[in-house]
């Protein structure tokens, strides 16, 4: 029956619109239905399109996702290359991998985050997941290629179904740039090179002040032991651990008693030593430490922090870095040392600005880097289950491009998008011929240059062009010169002029060679 | 019942073998029948995993994606640094967007090619789809943020769910370098331009030989209309005009005729037209032919292809470029000029080691780059229709790749994967502190230097490093050096060795300043 009534309406929609009369024709409708089919109807049009039979798109980019403009990319470039600059310094080499891997190749990595996963949808053939982050599939690639040592960069997006807060930098596509240290090597120099590159890369971003918090897995599991942890809660006592740098003591006690199910005497043990912070000294002390001594997992992990904190200081780096009980991070895949860098300075405010989720302004910038150590991952795809020993390091890389568009922000700086040295101008009209024969000369020769898509701009459009994008020189063309077979150049800053030819003496004292335009 | 015998038979497997004999007194099961319940389990548990109860992964990427290793990696950022060096020549900015976009965002712009685009599954909330290529979403990026001109690049991976062959470069996941300029702008001035950059770009790369095949949309339709094509068959001949480099006219002919319905007359007409090649003369005298100048349409395409040519005149480019009225590119949402690189020498063989494809190595190398004029994409995504003409190009940069690689693998040159100047060594044992500082030195000085992450390393082992990765220099540290307050320096190639300290005299003329160092 609706079936007809769509028949009829449609064609009305379409301009036949029939009599309502012959509709009560039809015996057991009412007018209420109609109007009810009809609102249907108009509603389902509504979702096709307009009037005009178009389709109106949604224009936006997925939830948690943006385009990067190019003031954005710039920053971005700038911020890669301080971060690639160190990685090669540091004699890593970089490998990619595809954006998807099989599903299964990420099953049983991430815990709970797991359903944070974005699935490809099943069209026949493989099941696909998007990548979660870069370590697993470094694992994976290492199996699957048999490397038992490599050093290597990677950086790429990978994807997270997160609930996103865009202005604080967290988005559910998302940069990583890791650096990873594979191999079967003495204790704790790969380790300590790692926090070197952390140290190296925040100094240079010049994000203000910072701080390398350091521990170990195996001090914190030894730490739960001889508190009375038992051994099944000891990696849901560590996530709370982990929540001491967002909430205060009292209130991890209470989730450790009252939700964790733990007894006071061992959360207010845990409490005591999760206070601690210091340097080598602290890690001294608590070898001597009558219970801490007891585990000798504490003692092993212990060892190594006091072995790491004898190269950083080889390395100058001991300003930054704080021997830190508290620090717990939580991928459950950390076998050994575990490290994580923090702004100390409240930088501009990367929360104020998230209107979402003010409740948040008090917090610290948070976290911009991270990573440990990880022994039984490859071994987890390897067929034999060989282990490759690995430690790395993830540098937070969206966080610090919003500290970084604020501060561009902020500033007065201009932020140039294109390296565009020189435009090639014309004073006079019917002049595009010359034009392109000159900047095709410019780009043979190697510089960066452009021209107006137009026959005939105006002078004074072209030099607004250079001012707005920060263009430095612009080469003007008129008939004078054309008939002097010179080129007059212009500083746009200075307003500086000079004329530049082969028989041309230089009124000037700027030397117009090519390394003249490449010091632009 | 199967219940019963899974939990003997699996109490079996972990030793605790029950006798036959208890089995048999179940009543009404054959030994047959047991053995084919243990065959079934023993299946089961081989699919699960081996005795110890480990799950074997299939340590595979993705059909049709690829991981790069290091050395594909140092080819690929060659060749990426090409490229984009000459679109910033050219002045162009660069943007990205999101690896997925909104499913609708692509859907009904790539016609029958739909069916190739990689869904996300639906996990709740929007329906998303892996970007298909830059060109849409760049379009989505326009009408997005309401931008009317702009020069811009994009370097970024799509996906396409195609038949892949991937030894001659044909992925599921590849990279697209594109190059476009929208704006509303003077004829054929920004076209021209695009030209310029593949000129540049494949004289660049070194890839032998090539030619850009120029054609127009405009010139294709009022062929058609001048030959008899009934307007409802226009796309379906283009595309069958489109096989013209891959099959002979006589094929064609056949299919236009035979499969599409072509009147044989129409066919000979277009295929007298479609055999033509040449330059602006061309384009002349199809202006003057008494049928093709019945076409308005093609007559303000022969008239732009006229002034495309004498503005590549002044490029000094139209030696590779060539008017060929057989090129009829795919896409649909071409409207003016399309192009087309071909390299045209039988390079190294891209097909020839594809063990599954023999059949296509006498096929030429093929197209690596291409692209055209759309001025009408941006105004579907915008509300109201408002247009921005656009033109650009894409560099098929996997093809590039993959003739890179071979012909990388066929020279003698090693393609380093490091950029590591100087290795910090030691000539004997108990030197990790020494060598943890000299190298901490070097990282603050800006120098790419290494050590083995070893206590003792044999020197042996350390030179054998550098002459592996081509490291060519090494630090040298040993007793008597430190004694005496320096460090010996060799030079890996030629063994030649100084020693260099605050107050040492120089044995050989090598300069060892921080230039010295950037010279490696």
């Amino acid at each position: 029956m609706l079936g007809m009534f769509c028949v009829r309406v449609c064609s009305g929609l379409m301009g036949f619109r029939a009599a309502p009369r012959s509709l009560h024709s039809f015996p057991g409708i009412t007018v209420a239905q109609i109007d009810e089919e009809v609102a249907k109807l108009l509603q389902l049009k509504a979702q096709i399109g307009g009037d005009d039979g178009k389709h109106q798109f949604v224009l936006k980019t997925a939830k948690g996702t943006r385009d990067y403009n190019p003031k954005q990319m710039a920053i971005r470039e700038r911020v890669f290359s301080t971060i690639i600059g160190c990685f090669k310094r540091h004699g890593a080499e970089t490998i990619d991998t595809p954006v998807f891997e099989l599903k299964e190749t990420l099953t049983g990595k991430y815990g709970e985050d797991s359903k944070l996963i974005y699935d490809l949808k099943d069209q026949g053939g493989e099941l696909l997941s998007l990548r979660y982050d870069l370590t697993v599939p470094f694992a994976r690639y290492l199996a699957m290629n048999k490397i038992t040592n490599i050093k290597r960069y990677h950086i790429a997006k990978v994807y997270r179904r997160d609930n996103p807060a865009m202005t604080r930098g967290r988005y559910r596509e998302f940069y990583q740039c890791d650096f990873d240290i594979a191999g079967q090597y003495d204790a704790m120099i790969p380790d300590a090179e790692c926090l070197k590159i952390v140290h190296e890369i925040l100094s240079e971003l010049d994000l203000g002040d910072f701080r390398i918090k350091v521990n170990d897995r195996r001090i914190l599991d030894g730490m739960f032991a001889v508190c009375g942890v038992p051994y099944d809660k000891f990696r849901t006592i560590c996530s709370t651990v982990d929540k001491l740098d967002k909430m205060p003591w009292e209130d991890v006690r209470k989730e450790m008693v009252n939700e964790k199910g733990l007894s006071e005497e061992a959360a207010d043990q845990i409490g005591e030593y999760v206070s601690l912070q210091g340097g080598m000294e602290l890690a001294e002390r608590l070898l001597q430490d009558q219970k801490m001594s007891l585990s000798k997992q504490a003692c092993a992990g212990l060892s190594d922090i006091k072995l790491l904190f004898s190269y950083l200081q080889l390395f100058q780096a001991t300003d930054k870095v704080v021997f830190d009980l508290s620090l717990a991070r939580g991928l459950d895949y950390y076998t050994g040392i575990i490290y994580e860098a923090v702004l100390t300075q409240a930088c501009v405010s990367t929360a104020s600005t998230d209107a979402q989720n003010g409740a948040e302004e008090s917090v610290s910038v948070g976290s911009v880097a991270g990573g440990g150590r990880y022994d039984g991952l490859v071994g987890m795809f390897d067929p034999k289950g060989r282990k490759v020993p690995c430690v790395g390091v993830s540098i937070g890389i969206e966080r610090i491009f919003s500290i970084m568009e604020q501060k561009a922000e902020a500033s007065a700086e201009k932020v140039r998008t294109t390296e565009v040295q020189v435009m090639v101008a014309s004073a006079q009209k019917n002049l595009l011929e010359e034009r392109l024969k000159l900047v095709s000369e410019l780009w043979n020769a190697g510089i960066k240059a452009e021209l107006m898509y137009k026959k005939n701009p105006k002078l004074l459009s072209q030099l607004q062009h250079c001012e707005e994008s920060g263009i430095p020189l612009v080469a003007i063309l008129g008939e004078q010169e054309l008939k002097d077979g010179v080129v007059k150049l212009r500083v746009v800053a200075s307003r500086e002029e000079m004329r530049h030819g082969p028989n041309q003496e230089r009124t000037h004292q700027i030397d117009v060679s090519k390394n003249w335009f490449w010091s632009f």
